[in-house]
């Protein structure tokens, strides 16, 4: 008998004859022998809906508030889910965050998880039911509700298998795997059979919406065995796992883009120490997450300095920027939100020399300017002009990946 | 400065429109110099939405996960009604029923609330916020999700205005008070300027739909003054309290009407001591509540015993009794959901005689024949053919209310 935690996204859960079809699946796993603790989002488009009634009964939602109203389409979809359950049969209950509990810090919007108690979900199981947890959503000491951010729940759900030492967390999605870049703009994009936790997180953090970045970490963290598999299909799925010596040695794994890229550059920052601290720090206060920095080599004294954020922060980085601007003697702001990020991804890299430079002459040969470029062992991003991306993906796959078997 | 306790009902909040028309009211309300409570239900029709999910979902859904589901709404609202107040410079923040925290019974579904922990919202207050706390939901002691069944979020504003010491409580509804019957059914009722909180409590109980009678029952035990008013008027309202000497002294304060009526008649009970709590113990225990009974004297040591229910309870009803029916030895069950109540009440009826006598005189006159009778110090009610309903109405208001001045 295993332990299987179990997570839909809200595709999966977009209507009641999907739940049905959840049910059924959750059932399957069930009967097998198996404890089964289910995680859900909302469905799909709720969260989109309760966001946008948000935004019109105030500019800037009370961000407390925000997150107590955007976590109650979690909330109808697992006593949806549990209620359909108890009626075939199958005892089952729900547990909100507060429930769980799922304790929280209080970056509200963007919380992140500080521990999971498990006791209650425990004795549920040891009763033979099936647990159906809200994905996303948790609170702060204060009971306050807090959410997790975008693709929250995969983080809910592999926090959770790792706090009850599940053996395996599956990751049920509209999209049968993991894939080599985007099906739909490569047509020879391949679903790959495994990928590593290193690459998976550079793909989720250059932009590959498969799964939330901090849920691959903390699957890493945990050594959690991760199948990201259709909730649609039996076929297909990939599993996401530590780096095994027999696993395939390709160079580049796959090529991602993401197009919430804001560019800020602040022109004529005198060079001293501690400015760069001065520059980041509020912006890190504020729960602003930045992607790449770039400083220009010094001249008379003075640098460019260049950071990308997300596009929806782009509006309060350049408001706390703009104070610090004057602070520091810095010269100006530019910003430029018609930007995109494309970035190939491999644990290969590391023992193959000269990936970058070729990722620079296949962009290059296309006419496409390299505004900033960030590296890694196992990545490479260069953020383009945003019209470029499609051309960028389709390029750099045919080069790193179209004559390779996954 | 005033505590002030104000209640908003569904059709109130039916939009964002309607909600900022409250957050308007509450403003008000705040920079007159008071301390505001706000209550809010669900936004009308969003409570029967999930109602009908639940019951898409199964059958009969479970009682937790139910209650877990159609929480939802109120969250919503309060939610929605903080970040409008914040937005307008208002600080404002919500409270759902495990964050007060409401704790209630285990009655899923129609749970009585045990107590309410004030810290929280007092201490909101303290910092000069407006509370907005989510009608209609609490917590058991294990910090399960439970409702109060329909229009609980009056009785939820009352038992806060009684756990604060609250000055008033406004319950704001789609009508500007309480009227001496159902204007729909007869053009000359009129609005009552008081009405005791024992006359209002069988008005509710009698079938009038403007205040859930356990909010009455609360505000009686607590004394706290309840002004019922329209929320899209400053016109009206109806103020329910304790009877006082220079209160107008009407025989009959109003005339009302229940169709959610349903007749069970258990037929030839052997007449032992011990039937009818052998038969009516199970009922309770399944928080069915019992309206009316009637039990016929005995003949030949059997008897009919006959009570109502809920319509919504007929069936679970008819099924705990048909099993309690063989073992008492009784012959059959009859069932008929095709009644309905209508009631007088009114204080005054204590010192004048003859009132019972001259509301069923006014109902034989149209050939309305009377099934049921049940008369309390302030209230005479019958039970006659649904057909009659508002027949019946419309000839008591005639006989007892339209030439008085209210």
């Amino acid at each position: 008998m295993a332990l299987v935690v179990q997570k839909y996204g809200g595709t999966s859960v977009g209507d009641l004859e999907r739940i049905a079809n959840v049910a059924k699946r959750v059932i399957r796993t069930k009967v097998a022998g198996n404890d089964v603790v289910v995680v859900l989002s909302a469905m799909s488009g709720e969260t989109d809906r309760l966001i946008r009634l948000a935004l019109q009964a105030a500019g800037e939602p009370n961000p407390r508030e925000y997150d107590s109203l955007i976590s109650t389409g979690e909330q109808v979809t697992v006593t949806l889910l549990a209620i359909m359950l108890n009626g075939m049969g199958f005892p089952a209950k729900s547990f909100l965050g507060f429930q769980v509990r799922v304790l929280t810090d209080q970056a509200f919007n963007k919380a992140r998880i500080m521990s999971i108690d498990t006791e209650r979900i425990r004795d549920g199981l040891n009763k033979g039911m099936i647990a159906v947890v809200a994905g996303f959503q948790g609170v702060d000491a204060e009971n306050n509700i807090t959410t997790l951010g975008r693709g929250g729940s995969d983080t809910s759900a592999v926090a959770l298998a790792a706090a009850l030492k599940a053996d395996v967390c599956d990751i049920y999605t509209d999209v049968d795997g993991v894939y080599t870049t985007d099906p739909n703009i490569c047509s020879n994009a391949r679903r790959l059979d495994r990928i590593t936790y290193d690459e998976m997180l550079e793909m989720a953090r250059a932009g590959a919406k498969v799964l939330q970045p901090r849920s691959v970490e903390l699957a890493k963290k945990f050594n959690v065995p991760v199948y990201v598999k259709s909730s649609f299909s039996d076929e297909g799925g990939t599993l996401v796992t530590r780096e095994e010596k027999d696993m395939e040695k390709e160079v580049v794994a796959g090529v991602t883009y993401d197009r919430d890229q804001a560019k800020i550059t602040i022109v004529h920052v005198p060079d001293r120490p501690g400015v760069a601290a001065r520059l980041f720090t509020p912006l890190s206060e504020h729960n602003i997450i930045v992607d790449m920095i770039i400083q220009n080599a010094s001249v008379q004294g003075h640098t460019d300095l260049t950071f990308t954020v997300s596009r929806k922060d782009l509006r309060e980085a350049t408001r706390i920027i703009a104070d610090v601007v004057k602070e520091v003697g810095a010269e100006k702001l530019e910003i430029d939100d018609n930007v995109a990020k494309v970035s190939i991804i491999g644990v290969g890299m590391i023992s193959h020399s000269g990936v970058a430079a070729r990722m620079f002459d296949t962009l290059a040969r296309e006419g496409i300017n390299i505004m900033m470029i960030s590296t890694s062992e196992i990545k490479v991003s260069c953020v383009v002009e945003a019209k470029y991306t499609e051309l960028a993906v389709t390029v750099l796959h045919d080069a790193f990946r179209s004559d390779k078997e996954s």
